[in-house]
């Protein structure tokens, strides 16, 4: 088998969990926090810094790959690894949720969506098959299915009827999907802010036996005590024994709580795009590197952080280069915010195999 | 001694010859491409990086230095290697080529140069002494005497005017060095495009023994015919025993010219503003990697080349890099460039030891 997953230990206080995940392409430990790199490349770092900051899975996206450089190129290249130089897990999403977030340019109608490329101006068309299709060829260990995904604010018929069309839409994709061998189709759970419709997508999906799960339609605009209130009813309903995903979120908080309910996987693009605002990540709070308290201020970064920034420079030399606008400071602190959320994820994963998992992050909850 | 230069072995048809220089910092193996690290950062690369170029020694700018963050903050850091990460030789120019670069914004008179801030708008004094007491704050290997730059186009009494200066300066930049035990002064050869003046500013240097001579002046718009007569002449003029740097040069048709003059040392920024733009230096010559060409195109960019992109991605990759205009496509062409261009004169000097220079590169001269 190419996957399978492992639950190694359970938290006595709650449904936090710990799992050892193997893919073709290498273990995934969970809890984890997955970087995002949307066009094959996580935003200022090479393949070989990014194995450093501790990530094992990493994400694409299926729509940016298809408008650019297209699915065709990727597959020719060997896949979507050997194009980028990434040898470790990959999970593409079905490019759903980009699609869905074009509002003005889409039409959605049972068979798929249609919008106009926002490169070109051509008519695309995405289904069930085609999302597969293109994430079959792209070759990622981890595929999503094609979903519909109503915003935050939707009331409860609009929500009610997307999800019943996720599930219709699931369907195909799994007769579309060509290469269950070798990847991994997960289901994505809808039903907005909806507890009822959230537990009825649930059922729906069990029977399915699929290899993952994603909770998706979560941080697209609602409250966030609606995100955790959904991700704590969700969570424990999904089948133990499968890795359990929660798409788009990644900041300490959330993590913390999704994990609580039984979370096991995190993406999420912030590390990278506070990177190129020159903010950092230290210790669960956003540092901006270009105000003046840093510019004589020769310790590290985060004195406990083992990445290379962390180890090689000073506050005053980030501070420069996010002032002199020089890459180098963007990438630095790219490489430090991934590995800071890496790590906080590993953290929590060894703090739940020492049964110390509320007494350390009891706090975020 | 903390510097002493060996010459190696002389080519038996031309001047070029091959020399090892020791630093405060290390070996210099000469000849040797040098790449700019303006701000305290070589564009786009880390030290870990620009470590495995097989750069031996980079330059950074003290105008631009001086401005941001100030000398003051680099020497409470410990100095330019520990601000920057870079533990290998550094050689800092004076600020003039830069001061004299801005002609509204200056005011030159026999004491130094006024200018307006560029950053901040307030007026700014370079003096000879000025200079040197910033380079001793940074305290990079090598330090440049600040010397006056008259225009390529500038006739013969301006030049000799600013030759004159220019030695007058050197005088008053010895007198202020305080750290030659640690940092070896250059004096810089200006004379523009006249053989006389030239050889009078080579003659006014001999006696003053200093660690190592620049000629500078050129490439700063005159035709490129005349600046290879100005080093083919004025280059056998400087003492053998000391290192040659050749300011602001690094084409590789100028390299191996001035090679062959007995030039040693080379800088200039192309490498990575060619990767910035996403070009690439390959055999020569220079290929923008956004062309529909490499779309399909799946070897490395240059099959032969040892560097980090070279070994790891396809001209497909970088293009469709180069293409998303992502950051990292201008890193892994910086990577690739400033490793061709160090490689290229480290391949001269290889030449050079087996007798072989003007068989495997006079095709250049
Ligand atoms: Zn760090
Ligand atoms: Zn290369």
């Amino acid at each position: 088998m190419a996957f399978s997953f492992q639950l190694q230990k359970k938290c006595l206080h709650t449904q936090a969990r710990v799992g050892t995940w193997s893919t073709p392409h290498g273990l995934v430990e969970t809890p984890r926090f997955m970087p995002v790199g949307t066009l094959a490349t996580v935003k200022g770092l090479t393949p070989a810094q990014l194995e450093t900051t501790g990530a094992q899975m990493i994400l694409a996206n299926t729509y940016h790959l298809h408008l650019q450089p297209g699915e065709t190129i990727i597959e020719a290249a060997g896949g979507l690894h050997e194009f980028m130089g990434w040898n470790g897990p990959i999970l593409t999403d079905s490019g759903g949720f980009q699609v869905f977030s074009l509002s003005e340019l889409r039409k959605i109608r049972e068979i798929g969506v249609t919008f106009r490329s926002p490169r070109d101006g051509r008519i695309i068309e995405l289904t069930p098959e085609r999302s597969i299709h293109i994430q079959n060829a792209l070759g990622a260990d981890v595929i999503m299915a094609f979903d519909e995904c109503p915003p935050g604010n939707a009331d409860y018929d609009t929500v009610a009827a997307a999800t019943d069309r996720t599930y219709r839409w699931l369907e195909r994709c799994i007769k579309a999907h060509q290469r269950p061998h070798d990847q991994a189709l997960f289901g994505i759970v809808q039903g907005g802010i909806y507890p009822k419709l959230r537990s009825d997508a649930v059922s729906a999906l069990i029977p399915l036996d699929l290899p993952g799960y994603a909770i998706g339609g979560v941080s697209v605009g609602e409250e966030p005590a609606l995100v955790r209130d959904i991700v704590k009813l969700t969570t424990p309903l999904l089948p133990v024994s499968k890795p359990r995903y929660l798409m788009g979120v990644g900041t300490y908080k959330e993590m913390v709580m999704a994990i609580a309910s039984g979370i096991d996987l995190f993406d999420c693009v912030i590390p990278t795009r506070f990177g190129r605002h020159g903010t950092a990540l230290v210790a669960g709070e956003r540092w901006n590197l270009k105000n003046a308290q840093f510019r004589e201020d020769f310790t590290p970064l985060d004195p406990e952080c083992p990445c290379y920034t962390c180890q090689t420079f000073s506050r005053a030399y980030l501070n420069h280069l996010v002032r002199s606008q020089e890459m180098l400071g963007y990438i630095l602190l790219s490489l430090h915010n991934v590995t800071e959320l890496v790590r906080f994820t590993q953290r929590i994963r060894e703090a739940i195999l020492k049964d110390r998992f509320t007494q350390e992050f009891g706090h975020w909850l």
